[in-house]
């Protein structure tokens, strides 16, 4: 796969953006390998992003930056451009489940998804070995109940030591504090173990086997202060029947839980989620 | 297809119930077509369901009824049998929406479903037409916002001269009373739209539009005095994306109405559900 | 609902389209509600889609024509501009088996799929009252088993005479001959009930009970000369269990059908189906 | 878990058979912890799997054996018990690609899969580091192109010495030779990246991408010496789009190829399939 650039743009909506855009785009020679285009007609907001091939180019990403950055104010555009060839640096969280971690790990360790998996970081050991016999660096550290925040202020050196921009919480335990939600405002990615906005909070699986639900989920979302009520990023679901005990739905869960978050993941690492207020718009394949 | 009979129980578990069960059976020469079994290991709780062949059976609906009595009180069993040539009576409801009318008229029509139609009650006349050419009774029940009860009382009039053992909500907009819900206990079926619990009560799919989840659904369950909160008897989910607004949404949830609406009324005519507590088991083919 | 315009390009892909396609929108204010693209790397073929606010352009549809074949004829596009006010006439076939008829009859009344039925079409009069309760024409032409083209040549004429530009096969269970394929090529949607290319020709449902596969499907596409071979544009499934006879799964099917026929129907009129060699690009919403 | 009893049935179909086998259980105590029946009234022919609660069993599996044979003469009955005390011994097939090996290892690793892993069987050195993690045994048995039969009598000594009744092709890419078939009928399980019947034999998604199918598929199925015809035991699919290259369904299948394989492995071990002729019964929970 040749070298690509990934613009991707949010702003009001108004006549001209694409015809800028991509005017800029063709005096500048860029080939566009894929586009996609969205208007929030109630917010009247406007998502865009494009994958360049960087070849066809005939300037670098920096001057790029500059050049554009006119086009940007002018309308007033959020608004950034990532080259393929620096990877997004991840660091992963987790406890003593080694179900998503085992499955991320493999993805990266075969080459499917395009990061930089920076170090694992965990509240016990277990699974230490697992993680450096793919040579990632294992970060254990112990969160008690009754004193969290030195915990939380290693975990946050820990991280930016690494200097890891996305952190994924793969069945991570431990709810992570206020100021490091909007330290790393929509850079924190969850799993949660439930179709949400049912079952937020503790034993969801167990929650679902009480109310008697024909079907059980996950989601994958930003982590917010707000408890599970982060914008989505990608959900999915498998059936379930009477049959099917709590436990059960523990085991059946695991694997919604990883393909929801690596496919999350996936999109958020290619720059294919925009978020705007809670909700998210995801440019998938 | 010939007659059948459908034995259905529940009961406390304990050993010998199926012994005891097919050796009644099988003195009397029956030949079972279809069988399903189901233990509940938390309530200590068994559940059975059989279709024999009556053809051949030595021994008629009301001698096996009378014979079987005796096994039935020694294990405790909350139990009946049914025969395919009676057909259950279904009366249905709706307000304005046809989108389910028209799929459980059309399934009954082709003989997809196995039940008699005794009637329509609607709270206006828009699907009169509808309902007439399939030489329904269509009866128009308006409920006045500020004096409600004289008109559930009709409904209720309506529904015990028409002979009815099923009541199905297929999209009406009214809030069963109490006293209904109690009356017709484990009999009202409704169509919620929305995968509960989540988006409880109004406007659910304007709810999931801005909570912006990446999959909307339905549930089919009795409703009881508690608003969405009865057992769930079938649910399903399609996929939305960000490009659909929540006028979208009302439009793809339709399909899985329609489709989680028919197969539940399905399952409950063919006794293929039994409730216990809050859950229900469900005997699928 | 505001008027649009639905533009649709498709032509070899180079450097600039996009930039020639949106400039000339922008000049005439043309506000995009909607916009899509894809680029076959293997082809080098690219496709594009804009849904226009036809209220915001400076010119009407046919000065947009004049105008834009300049560009269109530099760029070497196959391309098109429908307005929504011009809605497709389509006209349906079907035989003795209603439940696709009923459906799409039901979507079309309800306003979901927009566009006009000019009529039904089919070899037996069983389904003439259903049609007739909706105010559609219908034609019954008998197809004869030794000499069908007089009833092929009988359809042809009320194809044309109704002016439809699409046609729809909701199980008809005729073949289409070969002239009529190309005459009306891209433009005669059908349903076949298996996911293809599994169980090609007759009496799928019983090819896939003799295979014992674990899910049955269904798939819409255009007709071609060759036999259930042409360009797909939709396809579903359902999961079956060993418990499904033959008969189950043709009933099980059906919601299939309907779901699969409808969604490719939806997705033509709204010209979201573009078609290269025998593969189709499908910009669903 | 408790220790349990697996009895597992086929027979021709015939009054009293349920009633013999339940009042037999029910004399020796035995508690029902599930059960399942399936009667298949074109073969007229019989299934039936229990789970027993072995403690609550007045005899033991070997008096079980051989106390129950008299009853399964009596009606010509194909049938067997297992303890689950009696690990199934699995010996574990592979090529180069990971996916389907790293998530057999890993479900097993965490007491998912109630089997014994006794070996990997390779062409190839790719993967001895992963296995050995597991501290597995790695039998690297190369089978050179134009002499493949002693290949495959080292490969039927490794299996046979490992006593494993259980061999898994998990992207294993040599063709099974036909005496190998034979000799572990209904014991080989292998897993074909596609929705079979469809796409039969190699590259199987570069076949799936030149007909522009909307959904690509996994199928688990029994070995037999027609290739990719024997028994299906688990399917399932997943949806693609215009923008997926083939390359891109190789991606996308791996996450249903190892779904539809760790089902299928799940369902074997835990003897809920019972093949008859060339179809599968499968008692999933």
């Amino acid at each position: 796969m040749s070298k690509t650039f990934r613009l991707v743009i949010s702003c009001p909506d108004r006549v001209g953006i694409v015809a800028a855009v991509s005017q800029y785009l063709n005096e500048r020679n860029g080939s566009i390998v894929e586009a996609n285009h969205h208007t929030d007609p109630e917010q009247k907001w406007f998502f865009m992003r494009h994958v360049i091939d960087a070849e066809t180019m005939s300037v670098d990403i920096d001057t790029f930056r500059k050049e554009f950055s006119e086009i940007a104010s002018k309308f007033e555009m959020d608004w950034f451009i990532n080259s393929s060839e620096e990877k997004p640096k991840v660091m992963l969280m987790a406890t003593k489940e080694s179900h998503c971690l085992n499955d991320l790990l493999h993805r990266w360790h075969t080459g499917e998804l395009q990061c930089d998996i920076v170090g694992v970081i965990a509240n016990h050991e277990d699974l230490r070995s697992m993680v450096e016999w793919y040579n990632i660096p294992y970060h254990c550290i112990n969160v008690p109940k009754d004193d969290k925040m030195p915990a939380f202020q290693a975990i946050e050196k820990a991280i930016d030591e690494s200097g890891a921009d996305t952190i994924v919480l793969a069945r991570y335990m431990q709810i992570f504090p206020e100021y490091l939600c909007e330290k790393y405002r929509h850079r924190v990615i969850n799993i949660h173990h439930s179709f949400l906005p049912s079952f937020i909070g503790a034993k969801p699986y167990h929650q679902a086997a009480v109310r008697g639900v024909k079907l059980i989920g996950a989601t994958c979302h930003y982590v917010t202060a707000d408890l599970d009520a982060g914008p989505i990023i990608e959900q999915d679901v498998i059936r379930v029947r009477h049959s099917h005990s709590a436990t059960d739905m523990v085991r059946l869960g695991k694997d919604i839980e990883k393909l929801v978050l690596s496919r999350g993941l996936r999109y958020h690492i290619e720059d294919r989620v925009l978020v705007h207020g809670n909700k998210t718009v995801v440019f998938a394949q």
